[in-house]
């Protein structure tokens, strides 16, 4: 029996990693003077994974590392006025409507009337819990919980919190190194609903996926359907 | 009898505004050249006053309006050493030793044999658990509960998280907007440890405090002797 389903966020319920792939491209063109477009993003990939540890995810690292990376590409020349717009990017992102994925909302609403719903999700705990509000589904969900990583250890502390039994949980998202692998090592349940791109921090090595069944569907409109065959 | 003590993090538990006045006086050194110290203050303040519903509290919206404020203030002109050198402050930010204030350890220490401790603090989710994690007195906490915001909705959620009745609930804190105020106006308990400053975002108005009477205490040296009498 599933009690309890988790739901990751970005990407997961609604778009994210296309509005980070919008600002990386009008930053790519704004410094395209200075140079080619691959080096650009092969050098804010590198700044980036420097800075994670010290910045953690979402838009206000980025922003910091694009800013960062603005001034070494350039040697210092970047102007005051490129800096200015790549503060506006951040802006814009933060401020981007928030689009639901084909199938969230009407499964989301079926669950809801079932099962206890929790959105699992990383990242900064500002921007996240104004992206739940702003999405009209925050209704829908009895607990949100944001972490700073989805490590296992990161699940059993949810777990203990909600009371929650790994046999009658389910968890459901985009990343198999961030939703899947961790609840399936603990014991639970977990559907994996790849989105149309992989975010490169997200991807999970051959050896992390050796020997592991993974349950997968095409679209959230299919997950009702598999809660009930799982039940 | 007290069951439940909050504590507030920074600025009760551990230096923190101390860190801010030092990179904002780096800053304004920095920007010395173009404009008076006055000015370029109340200038990142309007900044961060302007930013705060879009990044939230934390270091890295700090920084981001720090940027905004040179680019704006030189009109362009600040150089890429310049913001080089702003997102070096960042990083001296993040990295900064975590300095607990007097009589805290002893304090936090003797209540966990006694009471439930829960951290209850505001702020970017990333800096503040690593902050916990560096204080070093993590272990001493049952929970930690990082908020975007300190309102008695948020407080109300905390309490039903953790089965926490108010008038068993004491909250220690050195705001009076964030950790006094709204946990009375809930009907719990709460003393207010004073920093040696107010951050100008905390300031409660005379029409707040009217009629509220405030138990206040030097040091935290003094809480347990407190925590006594008041059970």
């Amino acid at each position: 029996m599933i009690e309890t389903i988790g739901f990751d966020a970005d990407d997961t319920l609604w778009h994210n990693e296309r509005i980070f792939l919008q600002a990386k491209e009008k930053y790519t063109r704004l410094l395209a003077r200075y140079h080619e477009v691959d080096w650009i993003e092969e050098r804010l990939d590198a700044t980036e994974v420097r800075n994670i540890r010290q910045f953690g995810y979402g838009v206000k690292g980025f922003t910091l590392s694009m800013i960062e990376t603005a001034v070494e590409l350039t040697e210092g020349r970047v102007t005051g006025s490129e800096i200015s717009d790549i503060i506006v990017y951040a802006k814009e992102m933060l401020a981007a409507p928030i689009e639901i994925l084909p199938g969230v909302r009407e499964t989301v609403e079926e669950l809801a009337s079932i099962h206890r719903l929790i959105v699992i999700t990383k990242g900064d705990l500002f921007d996240q819990e104004a992206k739940v509000a702003r999405s009209g589904l925050g209704g829908f969900f009895d607990e949100v919980e944001i972490v700073s990583n989805k490590k296992p250890e990161a699940y059993k502390r949810i777990a203990e919190r909600h009371g929650i039994e790994f046999e009658s949980f389910l968890m459901v998202g985009n990343s198999l190194r961030s939703d899947i692998l961790p609840v399936l090592s603990l014991g639970g349940l977990a559907v994996h609903v790849p989105y149309e791109t992989e975010w490169w921090h997200e991807r999970a090595t051959d050896g992390e996926l050796e020997g592991i069944e993974i349950t997968r569907i095409e679209s959230m409109a299919e997950l009702p359907e598999l809660v009930r065959e799982l039940s």
